[in-house]
Order: structure tokens, then C-alpha cells, then sequence
């Protein structure tokens, strides 16, 4: 991604969460980290983040969605010995739909991103509006995708080690090769 | 403390995270924690609470303070073979003087509870306002008291085994013996 577009989802961010009263740093601010997943089509499958804390332990995210993007398929593998990432996911704002493994939904309400659909296998939803929450198991398959107006989700983990996330879709790179 | 005494700081802690955006489930608001440590005087040495999530590997929760309320000190020792509790407070709303081992500030924000002043014994301030955040290190002394409009604090943290924390004062109780 360019420069300026990172800047641009960067402010985007920052402007979500000021509607919901979340406060960052001005550090923070700068370090929010913006994923296209390599992809080049951040409004469609994108997220937009920042790391309040990550060590041997646990992690802490703020994550925001913008008005229906998707966080591609992915799941956290064992690794180095653990059992692999388990995620809470906590809805503060907006409303998001979390597809993981089990019983696929009849009639889903999010959007698949479209020319992606090979790469989305998993289609068991649970709705998280704001105060709603759910923890995924290590090792599991699982995509989401905000509503119109967005998403704010906060995100209690083990260590985060995004680098060894595998990603259904083969091409994607979690960890940008450059910054451009 | 009597159910009446109970239910009212559990309405003033909706109050406040409502003034911050904070929501909470109907099942969560039936469960925030009041903690008055067995002392009697919640509005001075108190604590109110909610676990969002608390397994084998992280927890996270939410802290509110009622103005110029104080946790009183307290670590979390090595415990069932792991190092001890590690918890990241973050401030999201209000202003929190937090106070730890380590060299002595000398005229500090805070004013220790009045009667109880043998029981504070680390005086290392760090003022936390909305955005700001430090983390503690396991079996560290440390406590902390929000300032004249209460504080809102998220905490991230390695697993919480309430009952083995050790506090200063030797009258805490902090695991209720009834729930009157
Ligand atoms: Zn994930
Ligand atoms: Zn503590």
C-alpha cells in the first residue's frame, strides 16, 4: 500500500474511534497498522488495528472494521510448542458477523467478497453487537465481516504471532513484504 | 455488604461506563463484583468490576473507581507453578494514580486512606489518563485510586486467581465470605 492510503485508513480508524469514545496515544495513533493482506482492496477485505499489549502471555487489540469489510479467512496453528492462538472477541461498537467451523448457517447475512468465494469455507455466524462477545478456539478456521455502519472489536488473546496465521486464500501475506 | 448496598454500586458502575460508551449485557450488568475488601467502607477502599473473560491462559476485565476511590495495595505471588498474575492497566476514561515498588515520588497525587495509612507501603507514582497504560509485573506491591471523577480501566492480564492475591492489610478479606 501507498503511503498516503495507509495515512488515510490510519485517520479513518482514529475517526471510528472517536465515535466510541476510545482513546489512543498520539504513539498509538501513529502505529495503527493498516492490513490489505496483500490483496490491494483494503474497503473490501481489510482491518485496521492497533496493539495495546503483546507478550509471552497475552495480547490486546482495538480492532476496526470500516461499513462491511471483511477480515479474510485464517486460523492460528500450534506453534512453537503452544497450542496456538485462542481469541476473544468483544463487539464495543457497530455490529460484526464471525463465521467459524460447525454447522454452516442457512442463509448468512454477511457478503462474501466477491471473485474470493473459493477461499471462504466456514460458515457456522454468530452475530456480536456491541457487549456481545465469543472465543475462538485455537487451531479453528474463522472469518468477519462488519455491518453497514462498521465495527469496533476488542480482542483478548493468548500471543499474538501473526506470521504464522495460514490464510485459506494462497494469496495472501499477513506480513507485509513492504511498506511502500 | 447488604444486597441494597450491592445493587446501588452496581447501578453507579453502569452509570459511569454509560458515560464512556461501555456496554455491557444484561447478564453482565447482574454480574459486576463489588469489592470492598471485608473493610466496610466501599466508597473509600472498593473496587467494582466485571470479568469478560478469565481462562487458563488470559483474562480481561473491566475496573471502575468512584471518585477518589482506592484499591488498596496488594501482589499476586507465584502461584499452582506459574509466576504470578501480570496485569496491563489501561485507562480508558477518568484519570488513575497508580503506585508501585520503586523509588519513592516525592509529594505524591493520591491521599492514602485515612486510618489505613500502615497499610500503604509503595509510593512509585504513575498517572494514567484515558490512552495511557502500564503493566505490572507479578508479585509486585502496587495500588492505585482514581482521582475526582472516578476512572474507567481496562485490565489484560495472565490468568486471575483472586484468592491467592496478598494484601497489606491484614483485616482484607478479598473473597467475600457471604454475600449477605
Ligand atoms: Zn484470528
Ligand atoms: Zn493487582
Amino acid at each position: 500500500m501507498q503511503r498516503v492510503e495507509i495515512e488515510k485508513a490510519q485517520q479513518k480508524m482514529i475517526d471510528y474511534l472517536d465515535t466510541a469514545g476510545i482513546v489512543l496515544t498520539e504513539q498509538e495513533k501513529e502505529n495503527i497498522e493498516i492490513a490489505d493482506f496483500g490483496l490491494g482492496q483494503l474497503e473490501e477485505q481489510g482491518l485496521e488495528l492497533i496493539t495495546y499489549i503483546n507478550n509471552e502471555h497475552y495480547c490486546a487489540k482495538e480492532l476496526v472494521l470500516f461499513s462491511n469489510q471483511t477480515c479474510p479467512e485464517h486460523k492460528h496453528p500450534p506453534v512453537l510448542g503452544s497450542e496456538g492462538k485462542t481469541e476473544t472477541f468483544r463487539c464495543r461498537w457497530g455490529k460484526v458477523w464471525l463465521y467459524v467451523e460447525g454447522e454452516p448457517t442457512p442463509s448468512i447475512k454477511a457478503t462474501v467478497p466477491q471473485g474470493s468465494e473459493a477461499h471462504y469455507t466456514v460458515y457456522h455466524e454468530i452475530e456480536l453487537k456491541a457487549g456481545d462477545q465469543y472465543t475462538i478456539p485455537p487451531n479453528t478456521l474463522h472469518w468477519f465481516q462488519a455491518a453497514e455502519n462498521g465495527a469496533i472489536v476488542s480482542e483478548f488473546s493468548t500471543t499474538s504471532r501473526d506470521e504464522y496465521d495460514i490464510f485459506t486464500d494462497p494469496r495472501i501475506k499477513r506480513v507485509p513484504e513492504t511498506n511502500g
